[in-house]
């Protein structure tokens, strides 16, 4: 099974830019956030507010957040977001965001979240719990 | 009693602007909303998250927010902005900020907000109720 | 001839929101102010950077915003933004943005813009100009 | 000479946070990318618009991004961050961000950035040019 890709396109806003007139960075974490939700409901068909009911955890914390801006991107261009998950370790799993303009990349992202439930030790700390299979198998 | 008015300094910072080189405007709300929760808790002496037990209230939801642009304000400009609570009605009251450049008024912000709590017909939906006389005597 | 209205669709994604777990409200501002450039777009057929050339403009700065908040919106809600010119001054005119979900009218916002070139007389300085005829024509 | 440090403080606001009640996380890259001109301005008391008239360069663009995060910062917290550069290649820097609450390291965040000009066989782009060792001097 091919993995499930959540293909996305945005017009970059005048508030998107900085006094440069390209992206602040911050935005394309935004961006790639938003997608890792998308990919999240168009895989597993849950939304966020479900998945304490659907699998017992209460989020998919984002642990290590990574970008690398190859091109500048502008205001009105055109981008489309390609985002998939790349690896599932035991709790942990790997998304890959790619950003292109024109079909030229030009930032990659990279974002290590956690399958988590709360710590039954302590209700206030939050602890990764393995992945079921079926939902990694979801991903393709 | 004088009128509690709060007080504080930001300097405009690179990704507070837009490709002009001046404050994107929906900035300006973000620093009313953040100078607006300081003002409540140098009043009210109350965390937002001890609004429940300390007044029996969920918030203090925005209803109306309005912004008057008299000046530009640009990158690396010191601003001050003075937020002061300028009326009271039965369940809702109006906050007013002035924000300055060197002293000069640049910016003029007014938002009207609800002392709300969960409607008892309806723990859905949040209505207004009467402000007790206490709070309002702590703003002066 | 009937007003031009540009229409769009939006999902409120995680991050638009707050504590609270609605939006946060200067994104709706930041909503507002890029539907008013996409409506630009539209009636003119001009991006922002060619408004100089085209027009002898260096902007539509923004001298007044307001939103009037009616509905809480929620993280996953979709929204649709019909925005339109509604009134040309001298060298001013208003914006209205109306923001629903499921058909229903959830935030109402406006904007006052100025025509706006730099000023003859200090180029530091920027000044409204009369509206050409030819633009008003274009928003119906 | 030691390095220089920039030390800031920030109390997060509302509106830094989301519907988990914790900062969203692009917000961090805002605080880092602020801390960074601060950092510039503080060692070599120079404002950003005026690095092309001391230094013949156009900015210092930011090429990677990263961020760990150790442990949630919520709404109300006081952080700290301290900023420093910590390696200079041949025309790329690092530039090291620790961010604490009550003094525990929460959020790690580093970045590289070149420092850039025109290049002058095209100058629609930009590329590194060799950092002036009187600027590497004066980051300690």
């Amino acid at each position: 099974m091919p993995p499930v890709v959540l293909r996305r396109q945005l017009t970059i806003a005048w508030g998107d830019c900085d006094p440069a007139g390209i992206v602040f960075n911050p935005r394309f974490f935004e961006f790639f956030d938003a997608s890792s939700w998308q990919l999240f409901d168009m895989a597993l068909g849950v939304k966020p507010h479900q998945l304490n009911d659907a699998f017992g955890i209460i989020g998919i914390p984002l642990v290590d957040a990574r970008a690398n801006f190859l091109k500048a991107v502008k205001f009105g261009d055109t981008i489309e977001i390609a985002t998939r998950a790349t690896k599932f370790g035991r709790s942990s799993f790997e998304i890959e965001h790619r950003l292109s303009v024109g079909g030229e990349l030009h930032v990659e992202g990279n974002e290590t979240r956690v399958w988590a439930a709360k710590d039954p030790a302590d209700p206030d700390r939050i602890k990764g719990i393995p992945f079921p299979p079926a939902v990694i198998a979801k991903f393709g």
